[in-house]
């Protein structure tokens, strides 16, 4: 029997004492040199334009010099910055960065690659074509069809792209009808209840309900049909079809005239998690959906999404023939870390198919927890059983998120943060697509950037919204994934301790709770965690107020905020906090708020007085760190530390209180 | 009088043979260490969790050279990328980078700030506000009112934020004058003719034709006489007025709905140039705009905006009551490098205000021409005059390119991309508003992130699109401009240098032409340079045929162009090509075709047959590099160097046509 190897951990960064920075400084420096000794070796015959007598000059000296004082001054104002990388940071949703992520990064900065396309990131582009199939691998896309991914700006640019596609989409087999019709060809489409009709005898409300593979494929047969009917090659057919058809297309008409001249009413919904982020807001009105078209789902208890409201909300849109874009489960919300059932939208997707003939894409905002899925997968790429988890964690993962996490190869397209749960500097986010066809449906094209190498990848541009983009992200998710393997002997294993350390926390805060209740004082946990994101907040047995509960959690979190006024070292921990909305969370808040002690009722009484009061501040501990549950200072293990200073903290805040 | 001071460019990069490697090797080292030790700072009585002893094991041996051996794969493939910072580089808008800012990035990064908050980046969310102040002083917007720029992942996201917030800008007037309705509440607007009138009486056309500065200014008219209707306080009126109003905006409801409700069946179209770059396309797309309603207006000779055909089109929307969303001057086309009428496109719209009481925003693509601005600048702020820059660079600036960067204050908005003429790293583009209140339609909020100290602007994800974004390129920028002023003193003198190459260049191809006709070769400059690209084609005299012209573009393109299967030592200069399209260009490119000998009607007789020559393959030359009309090699001047190896080039390729 192989001996029990450990995971190296401990080599992947550098580390809350900087005890690795022997080996980073090398390699730091061993980058920075090659690529001095490279320049160098770019014509040696070229004459130097900086001579040496040039740099004693007094011009040349003082411009030093002003360099050398404001980059002091940037490294002194640096140290006010958040130690995020401490096992004493449980605020937001940062942690420390991986060596090689660091080390890519660098590297890659002084060449300073574009991966607009591979003209001017001949090396580049192909690692960030690279890691958008090591994360279509990890999500579970299999090769039938060919997936596609690349990295963005972050999470909002990933989501805008997924229902960016996902609009176009859903409305291009009206430009495919109507074009078919002027150009007097008829194809048969596929329903997604099995039966096959024409696309010209399809209705409006059939062709707004075809399931992404099939909408992707019936070009395909346009040009198969016209080809037949005008004796033109397929080449010509295709070339002639394609410039012709995106003149029928929103994106062509925009969406006034499109509509318009279709005449539809009804107005297209997005239905996402009431928890969804407030950019998936931003994103509605960008596209022109609308805020009021993207339609939040109730949570339950577990801030997740309930999913008898989202069959109902179908329901009511298949009535009202509403056609439904997209339905968004979020996996890892940013207030609670809370992950959907995706297993069930897919299960519910599959029913109004079969039953009613209606569907959606599925995306899924996987921006925080999609690299959590690294802990499902072993070393050989196969899913590995709850019970092999469980038996790393303890208690993780409840049977509700395996499930979710095994259904996410099921979803048209997922965003996932590299710079989030991936340990990757900014800016690196990252949307996959199962279906890579579906990127012909928002590409374009530029006649100054070529790739004559003739293949298709090394123009990522042409696919993507942005334009310009640092090839040093790819660098930095290549190298970190080449060494921290996507899987649970590396990047499932941090997260796993994080999430074993969050475990800790939320025992821990219930041991305190027990002696904090003899003292007349209630500390509720929100249930959980779901991933590594602990909630919780707490109130004095004695007050009915929701105001003076609020107060009391912020007098709390003032305590344990990063506050930049004062110097780091003064800070012990730190955590975030968010407020929680009656209007977003509704009767979820209600069971909370009744164990607290707060009269149901005394938030909805009198909402013109007391509109502070319509909002619930709730303490947040995000644990990226792996250390957090595990680490020590000379007071015992972070977690504990952390619990008994709360403890303390929450003693203080109460008796000013009362 | 003092002695003229030189200016120290050569103490601002890192060097083509990397000169100043000692200087930046010091100070990034430093960046490292300081980091470090700022670690160790943290909670000094924590115990290490990367013991030495575990360093010693072996799965962190083996980690350790797996990092080793997949960082060495990175840093020797990544000798295979474009020599950007070379004289020899004069492809694509790509040049080396500023030592500040690759300092700044660099030392940034190892803290990781992420400037959607100053939660998490206490010190970079300053550095970008100042950024944008920087910018914003740099075009020349005043105090009043207070503008408000920020940094973007890119171009694209810039020119989008300013395109976004000018729908949402156009059409918010509907929603004021139906919302005002709803509340029984009058308030009078002035037109930009002048007049003022009722919001109630006011025609549609009339409220989408309010000038940007009043359109911002309404919502607080509106609360004043809601204040005095309800007898609120003002802060009362102003949070009830802000939740309502937000029902009836093109955000709220969607494009779909809020055209339906409306009734208004004219679809606004954005006016900008022909040249403009195919990012637009794709933002025209996103919002809901439509390619269709992205109007391009031809452009003259020199690749500008033809001003008499914008008035045109302006008319015809006067006429046809289609309201102008915006018209979009490019500063520095992707292609060409030419610099629209900006003056004349502001003075036609105070034409169009007064005579007709039409409007429309100007939002200026300046992603390229931006930080061409510094050359307009004296160190104490002042407009330089045309003569002065005459002194430094020859001939260049023309008269209208002049009046151009002179008129940047007069627009409503400008993106400008520090990644480009700002010689920072990607990413970093940068939004710019005349009017900061702008923001605030484009605006939204999360309530897990908090701004505790009072000060809106460090809550930057709230007005802006993206959200994670990394606090290192703020700092890239901060460091840059401190160091290298946004002046003639500055950046002026980097770009000076380099347009003076690019002129150069310009020069020298006019003196190899004259003898390459005696060849019987005819090779023809565009027009220009307007800033620093330089693009050429060349013909054989007898040849009448396009197609084969473009072969013998591409044939010359094939021996200039960056290869990556060859090594790069064998590349001795780098140019890029374009194509230019007839649909595009139309009457423009007929002179030039003619000059070349190619047949009127050669490229319209057969299009089918000849898809492939609607289109002209042009080479350009973008000339970033301040070395190279300047720096030398064995040869002599690279410009010199570069025309004598093309006539070479030329005369080897057209022989193998002939």
């Amino acid at each position: 029997m192989k001996p029990k190897r450990n995971i190296p951990i401990e080599s992947w960064f550098l580390g809350p004492k900087a005890e690795n920075a022997d080996i980073l400084e090398q390699l730091l420096i061993e980058a920075f040199r090659d690529h001095v000794f490279w320049r160098r070796n770019f014509h040696p015959e070229d004459e130097t334009v900086i001579p040496e007598q040039k740099k004693r000059e007094a011009e040349f000296q003082d411009s030093i010099s002003l360099l050398k004082d404001e980059f002091y001054h940037l490294l002194s104002n640096l140290k006010r910055d958040v130690p995020v990388y401490s096992p004493r940071y449980i605020g937001h949703m940062l942690g420390d960065q991986l060596i090689p992520a660091v080390l890519g990064y660098f590297a890659t900065l002084l060449y300073n690659p574009n991966n607009v396309t591979s003209d001017v990131s001949p090396f580049t582009t192909r690692l960030e074509v690279e890691v958008g199939r090591q994360l279509s691998d990890l999500v579970g896309y299999g090769n039938d069809p060919t997936p596609w991914g690349h990295i963005t700006s972050g999470g909002t640019v990933a989501n805008f792209e997924g229902i960016w596609a996902a609009r176009n989409l859903k409305y291009l087999p009206l430009s495919m009808k109507r074009f078919a019709f002027d150009i007097g060809v008829d194809i048969s489409v596929n329903l997604p209840d099995g039966k096959r009709v024409s696309i010209q005898k399809a209705s409006k409300w059939e062709v707004l309900n075809l399931r992404a593979d099939e909408i992707v494929c019936i070009k395909e047969r346009l040009i198969a049909a016209y080809t037949g009917k005008t004796g033109m090659s397929a080449d010509e057919a295709s070339v002639d079809i394609e410039g012709r058809l995106e003149r029928y297309t929103i994106s062509t008409l925009g969406i006034q005239a499109f509509f318009a001249r279709e005449g539809i009413k009804e107005t297209g919904v997005v239905l996402t998690s009431a928890t969804a982020h407030y950019s998936l807001g931003k994103i509605a009105q960008v596209l022109g959906i609308g805020i009021d078209n993207l339609v939040p789902i109730d949570v339950d208890s577990r801030f997740r999404m309930d999913i008898k409201k989202l069959e109902e909300a179908l329901s009511s849109c298949l009535n009202k023939s509403i056609p439904v874009i997209a339905v968004i489960p979020i996996c890892g919300s940013s207030e609670e870390g809370s992950v959907d059932p995706i297993d069930e939208v897919i299960s519910l997707r599959k029913r109004f198919e079969e039953r009613y003939g209606m569907t959606f894409l599925v995306h899924i905002d996987a921006a925080y927890g999609g690299y959590v899925r690294t802990m499902f997968v072993d070393k050989n790429g196969r899913r590995r059983s709850r019970k092999a988890i469980l038996g790393e964690t303890g208690e993780w993962p409840g049977e509700e998120v395996y499930r979710s996490f095994m259904a996410f190869n099921m979803a048209d397209s997922i965003a996932m943060d590299p710079h989030k749960l991936g340990y990757i500097p900014y800016p690196a986010g990252a949307i996959i697509f199962r279906n890579g066809k579906t990127r012909d449906i928002i590409s374009s094209k530029a006649h100054y950037v070529f790739h004559e190498d003739g293949r298709e990848d090394s123009y990522i541009g042409r696919y993507i919204f942005e334009g310009s983009k640092p090839g040093a992200s790819a660098s930095a998710c290549w190298l970190a994934h080449r060494v921290v393997p996507l899987n649970s002997s590396g990047y499932g294993a941090i997260i796993g301790r994080s999430i074993k350390g969050a475990m800790m926390l939320y025992e821990g805060l219930g041991r305190i709770s027990k002696g904090l209740r003899r003292s007349g004082i209630l500390l509720m946990r929100l249930e959980g965690p779901d991933i590594n994101i602990v909630c919780f907040l707490v109130n004095h047995k004695n007050n009915r107020s929701l105001k003076v509960m609020n107060s009391i959690n912020n007098s709390i979190y003032n305590r344990l905020k990063f506050n930049p006024r004062i110097p780091i070292q003064d800070h012990n921990f730190i955590i975030s906090k968010t407020e929680l909305t009656f209007d977003k969370y509704k009767d979820v808040m209600a069971p909370y708020l009744k164990k607290l002690g707060i009269l149901p009722g005394s938030f909805t009484d009198s909402p013109k007085e007391e509109v502070q009061a319509e909002r619930v501040a709730i303490l947040r501990c995000t644990v990226m760190n792996p250390w957090f549950g595990s680490g020590s200072s000379k007071g015992g293990r972070y977690d504990d530390q952390f619990v008994s200073e709360l403890k303390m903290i929450i003693k203080q805040v109460i008796r000013n209180f009362s």
